[in-house]
């Protein structure tokens, strides 16, 4: 019988709480012969204070023994800026090559998006995610005094870039419209762009029936507001996939209904699911978290472990649940409730 | 009596259409005692496809002698992308020490927004405009192979952050609201991030009166089209800046309507007005250019110069002009002429 190996990280503010309804609705939409093992690994802020720790190696290598992980939100204003998105999140990225990070963006039904006219949008973002300025390269020279010189180096390879190139061709290919957008911005940052330019052209030669094209970031923005309904997939740098992404989640109705995935497709490494929002410390604690970004995220670890039919009837018991919703103003536990009753139908 | 000698590049596209409705608004609103002295440069895609030439460095001189510059729009596709950008326009940028690029955000009456409930929108963005990732620093190794390796390299200095960052502060002093939001990604970019929000509290001391706050610049692209009514001026890197500059001209009406200025704030190099919108080459020669956020750019010009009183009057032409406009379809010369005729009045 099949069984799921599951580390979840909690994490800080509404990490802890929407995680419990994303466990809760994995659990209601497992088959019973699917044996799921949970190991609740303690790290974020509150460690950090207590002990300095951010990700200790014998966590690492814990956490290496799981088939997946599922994370609620890492980052408390208690700590100082970078320490625990550095030596904590963008370290499980890095340390488990999570190089294909997934980013689906949808308008379902009734949910409240800022621009006029409800356009029909439909589109994943693959943001590449080991690479890029994200890598911690760079330093600063007399910090602190007037002559202080700072500087970040943006890493791109051949072998970072073909590989997840590949992969958002591959995903393009399996759908209906068969699109894919690189995003970059090559009229600037020659070198990096004319690296992806040339891989995405070249490897696009293997997919005749993708169509593609390209934007720079800055023009891509405008379209996310004015015809968000143009693009099918997309795939960018690490950097550019962070900030569209973000743009993507308040089109399509809020960062509370954003889902990641942060995957190696290789499976040398366990892949990483979280809600694309953050620990939002304001309303930690007060039942008012949406936890959908994250049982959608849930979705996206069923989906990448086999279990398609089990992320489908999630994505449809989500569409349902905000389709169907009165005015009532729901906490998060009664959200998560709902979707677990509706996925165990 | 006063002058103004002016250098125009009209450059590529609808460069030069644009361009001409500039100059036909700023000869209408000038005090007849004002002498215009205008001197057009040939620089731009057929300059290149003609002789290689990007910005030869006699030209530069002769430019030099200039109290500013109007500029239509660089590019074509038929260069591959990155010369002209490089070698032209922020070759400028840089060579006149543009280190303010200013572009105002306003949502004018009666223009098309994206965004549902027409939010108020007025704010400003001060972009860093000589460092940060658009210095041209980096490289790539074993180009074209499989080992390829590119990098880009953002540099940063206290003394470049620091100019831009107070002038920041002197233009959100002068406002109503006073309020100054830094934009960054100091989680992730912690080198560059941590200078310039050192930079930014240090500053802030000597600005009482200025309320401060900090976006990642993820989460600013949110409230862009979510809380838009929430900036006032923002400060910001290069490419950060170049970003969400396009996103806030989509949320306003449009690049038909975003002007900029890359300052000079000491006055040792002439500035340069430009429109944010690019050559549009499908549009070129069509009379369907708006040549507007270029006539902004020249209320924005005069400002610069200290002709506040013409500034302001092109900027109520516009907003009049927007507003009384009807339901035809007007030309890029129509435009043209309906503003110069309401700036002559
Ligand atoms: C918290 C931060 C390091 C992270 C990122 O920049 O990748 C977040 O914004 C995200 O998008 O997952
Ligand atoms: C054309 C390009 C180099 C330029 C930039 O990136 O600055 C443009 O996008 C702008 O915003 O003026």
């Amino acid at each position: 019988s099949r069984s799921i190996r599951l580390a979840v990280i909690p994490g800080d503010g509404i990490g802890q709480e929407v995680v419990a309804q994303g466990l809760k609705v994995l659990t209601a939409v497992l088959p019973q012969d699917v044996k799921l093992e949970t190991k609740e690994y303690d790290l974020g802020a509150k460690r950090w204070h207590a002990t300095g720790d951010t990700l200790p190696d014998a966590e690492l290598a814990a956490l290496k023994q799981h088939d997946a992980i599922l994370l609620g939100a890492i980052g408390d204003p208690s700590v100082p800026s970078g320490v625990l998105e550095r030596n904590l999140l963008l370290k499980l990225r890095f340390a488990f090559d999570h190089y294909v990070n997934l980013r689906p963006s949808k308008l379902f039904p009734n949910t409240a998006t800022p621009l006029a006219g409800r356009p029909e949008i439909d589109f994943i973002v693959v943001r590449e995610g080991t690479e890029g300025p994200y890598t911690g390269n760079g330093g600063s020279l007399r910090t602190g005094t007037p002559a202080e010189v700072a500087t970040e180096v943006s890493v791109n390879t051949a072998y970072g870039v073909e590989r997840v190139v590949r992969d958002a061709y591959e995903r393009a290919n399996a759908r209906p419209r068969k699109k894919l957008t690189l995003v970059h911005k090559n009229n600037v940052l020659v070198y990096a762009g004319h690296l992806w330019k040339n891989i995405f052209d070249r490897v696009g030669q293997e997919y005749p029936e993708v169509t593609t094209d390209y934007l720079h970031v800055d023009a891509a923005t405008i379209f996310f507001v004015t015809q968000p309904e143009r693009f099918d997939v997309i795939v960018t740098d690490n950097l550019f996939g962070d900030i569209l992404t973000d743009l993507a989640a308040a089109v399509t109705g809020g960062i509370g209904l954003a889902a990641s995935g942060n995957i190696n497709p290789t499976g040398e490494f366990p892949s990483m699911f979280e809600p694309v929002h953050g620990s939002a410390p304001d309303i930690a604690g007060t039942g008012k978290a949406d936890p959908t970004a994250t049982v959608l995220s849930v979705s996206l670890l069923l989906r990448h472990l086999g279990f398609e039919a089990q992320a489908v009837r999630i994505e449809e018991a989500v569409a349902a649940d905000l389709t169907e919703r009165g005015d009532a103003v729901r906490s998060t536990d009664e959200i998560g409730d709902a979707l677990a009753a509706r996925v165990a139908d």
